[in-house]
């Protein structure tokens, strides 16, 4: 696992552009995000459904590589001042809070434009064919877009100190986050070759693991409330957001995410070869503790 | 020409998503300014180089909306608070004036994630393959990243309120204006399955026209200060911004200009079939008084 982990890190270096004279300020800012340690499940998702599928870690990189740039811009983004507006990520000063606002907007547009680069780059190609790296465009595409991670973005824009329908923060959760995680699984199966069958399989996974994860966070944060602030459990209602916890109930939630996990689980018989790290990340998804 | 204007628009818009109750407004956000009547001259390139290399208007379609909406996300970007800080384009509010600034930021990225969306669409596929697609996209992220428009605009923001070099400021509009000039030229090669010597010409011909395009920019800029605000030529220097015809002088930017054109012309004898639209087009661009 950290030896994939050294891997991802190394490629993603490799995929930034080269020092320039004229350009370096925004290259330094996209290089500040992309390299500040996340965890890394998107790309290391495509890996391991690539391997799952019988294609090879080496092909599947550049479309690792993508997901993360991608993933990362939207963090950029989110935390300007006219949206999520927030000084700290990962422990460390934002974005526009090192660079200036007009830098990180730009260094998002930067790695989002990267990204798609990175999938039909050369490199790629040459380890996918021009067939493979196209169709995982489209599917980083179309999952990024409004009617994916976008789309999840607008509907918590526009939900902010609401409460809103768990119909409706279904619809956000899966847009905001569940989506990058389907087309992460998708893109891996696509470098391998996978028939339709696997790639349904791996689309429901990922569905099914990303909304467990959601409702986890929710759990996870009245209980580091009740730890942290002394509120009993339940209590947290500033903002007025709707969470599953408000919505369900925590036992509720804890039986949804069970089932949830389970269901991924499930999933992967789809699969031949031997799928046991995708089933312990769906269990330590569901057993984390922060 | 006002028949490939047509077809360009009604293509615009069946490239934008469906109508879709969660995420209507960042869609109507994306749709305001991709239909705000821009002059089209990018996908013009691209359908005009298509034709001249034995390729399909049809074919190119997909290219030339794509490029479009690369501009369209630059243009709503560049106006934000945080850039340029504009409230009029195009003679109407901008955009984070009518939706917000975080639904504008939003509606830019959904733009940028849509053009690659449209380059490797079923549709673009099924006219052009997934080779020339993968190709075309990948030029696309090429001249739209920070090697190429983003770098531009970045030299803009750290050249703002200083003089700059010659040197500096070729650099500056190569690459924030001149390289989408060169995308939309070589997409339009690469739909029709163009050579290396038909690539190239149609490279250095945009090259030429759009550095023309901005000294005549500039060259306008004092006439029309001249003319509304009774000022003599050349005494423009509010901002102490560096422009072509202060560090030139309007005689050298003339001479330069009809230099400029004529090399873009001359580029134009790569092409075996006629070349009268894109002759035309740079003798437009020299000549204009607007």
């Amino acid at each position: 696992m950290s030896e994939m982990l050294k891997k991802i890190e190394q490629a993603l270096l490799s995929f930034l552009p080269p020092e320039n004279a004229y350009f370096q300020t925004v290259i330094d800012s996209m290089k500040y995000s992309l390299m500040a340690g996340g965890k890394r499940v998107r790309p290391m998702l495509v890996l391991e459904f690539a391997k799952l599928c019988g294609g090879s870690e080496d092909a599947a990189i550049p479309f690792a590589c993508a997901i993360e740039m991608i993933h990362t811009y939207s963090l950029i983004h989110d935390d300007l001042p006219c949206m999520d507006d927030d000084d700290l990520r990962r422990g460390r000063p934002t974005n526009h809070k090192v660079f200036g606002e007009g830098v990180a907007v730009l260094g998002g547009d930067g790695l989002l434009t990267l990204a798609f680069e990175t999938v039909l780059s050369e490199r790629a190609v040459a380890l996918n064919g021009f067939e493979k790296c196209a169709q995982a465009g489209r599917i980083l595409a179309r999952f990024a877009g409004t009617q994916g991670m976008i789309g999840g973005q607008i509907i918590d824009i526009e939900s902010e100190n609401k409460a809103i329908s768990l119909e409706r923060l279904k619809e956000m959760d899966r847009n905001k986050t569940g989506a990058l995680m389907k087309a992460a699984c998708l893109m891996g199966c696509i470098s391998a070759g996978a028939d339709e069958e696997k790639c349904r399989a791996a689309e429901e996974y990922a569905d099914k693991i990303g909304l467990a994860f959601q409702i986890v966070d929710d759990i996870l944060d009245v209980i580091s409330d009740e730890q942290t602030l002394g509120k009993p459990i339940g209590s947290d209602k500033e903002n007025n957001k709707s969470t599953y916890v408000s919505l369900l109930g925590m036992d509720e939630c804890r039986r949804l995410s069970s089932e949830l996990t389970s269901q991924a689980i499930d999933q992967l018989s789809a699969f031949a070869n031997d799928t046991t790290v995708l089933k312990d990340f769906a269990l330590y998804l569901r057993d984390r503790t922060n």
